[in-house]
């Protein structure tokens, strides 16, 4: 019997700890957390885990996208009590998530410390914007489309104003939770390609809606109802009610979530 | 009375013609072509015509999109007997389309002479797929997924054996309707981009599903599975029973259709 138990003890394997990069529709979900009964990223992905490893465990996001908002490299990490390597991971996820819109791009093995939230030092979002007279076609749901003329340029230099540590309060939903509304943004480019209009935001980390609140007013900019001077005013007023339109949930993507370096 | 009736007459304007370049994304019609009581892109556009103009009338398409193919530049035309303007006609068209996910790109009024598909002297398709270990998620319905990798440079270098007049009965849909499988193809590109290949087929006119039944043969050369010579003499048999696989209707595009220049 104890030689029975010693074995049994032995089969339970410790768990490993995987970091997963993400790509998703977000408009098929409610988001990324898991909330009550509607369809979640986060949901969808602690089923997979369950029948792939036999027990629920959390499925941990860097970032918690709103309803509509895509991933082209969300990172999550989760622990699986499994003896298996990382392409089986991915592999197996991809399986056992269909036929929801996910896919488990790569699967990593990392330290049980490694936390893919608290430990992201970058987040990179990118919005897409369809400029033409034309309605949406083929990229409807992936793009917002503006069909007033956007000068692009103007927009960039508006949202240079927008770098360094600021009380980013007009750029921030009213339902954030965040302690502070005080952000540092690094990076927020404005470019046009083709017939769309594409905006690079990056910090460690932002408020709710404040990337779809900051586009919406650099939009503001780009049709020439709004100067670079309002943009900048609008943000030290530090005043919810100064903010322009906020720009839909279906344009956003998150890009890439960085991580320190290994030690 | 006699006055009367002459201001009735004068006020039944003569009908223009308009070329319609068309987006819309295939995995939502039947295809391109009315057919019974299937939802297609012919038809959607008929009913916003008749609803525009008060009357039935046919939009002729440059090609017939099979069920699933996309359009970034079909071209149509219309006679539209009402004294409107192109800008006008685009943008009514686009409200009375929707919610089907069909944009008129542009509308420009021409010779009462001019036939989209008669007149047309090239027709370029863009077939794109997603070569990646994981599924698609953003992509879905919109690429085709080849989890094996495939190697561009050979399936370019096959491609360059199908260029110039020949007889594609091997690449030609059983159902195809066309008098002769004699087409002459002038540019079949394979290139990688990043984790994608998109192909480039040119040609005056292409057989029924010739372009699928060509990409799934170069997917046999990417794979490895096939010489650049076996498909050649694929080509060669002029036997449909040595195709390789047909590709998917959703990784197809029907990019552009050309015509003359204005004499």
């Amino acid at each position: 019997m104890r030689a029975r138990c010693y074995n049994i003890a032995a089969s339970k394997v410790d768990a490993k700890r995987f970091k997963l990069t993400l790509e998703y529709d977000g408009g098929a979900f409610q988001g990324w957390q898991r909330l009550g009964e509607g369809l979640s990223v986060q949901g969808v992905l602690e089923d997979a885990v369950a029948q792939f490893a036999g027990a629920h465990t959390d499925v941990w996001g860097a970032g918690r996208t709103d309803s509509g908002v895509h991933a082209l490299g969300q990172v999550a990490h989760v622990d699986i009590a499994k003896d298996v390597n990382a392409s089986r991971v991915r592999d197996a996820l991809n399986a056992l998530v269909r036929p929801y819109p996910i896919a488990v791009l790569e699967a990593e093995q990392v330290t049980a410390d490694f936390h893919a939230r608290f430990d992201a030092v970058r987040r990179v979002y990118w919005y897409r914007i369809v400029n033409r007279r034309a309605p949406l076609a083929l990229e409807q749901g992936k793009a917002w489309w503006v069909a007033r003329a956007l000068e692009a340029d103007a927009m960039h230099e508006a949202g240079q104003r927008l770098l360094g540590s600021h009380d980013f309060t007009t750029f921030r939903d009213s339902q954030c939770q965040a302690k502070s509304p005080v952000k540092t943004l690094d990076r927020c480019d404005v470019m046009r390609a083709g017939e769309e209009v594409h905006i690079w935001c990056e910090a460690r980390s932002f408020l709710h809606r404040q990337v779809r609140s900051m586009v919406g007013s650099l939009v503001e900019v780009g049709a020439g109802r709004w100067t670079s001077a309002d943009l900048k005013d609008a943000l030290e007023a530090a005043d919810r009610s100064r903010c322009g339109q906020v720009a839909p949930a279906h344009g956003l993507y998150l890009a890439r979530v960085d991580y320190p370096p290994d030690p």
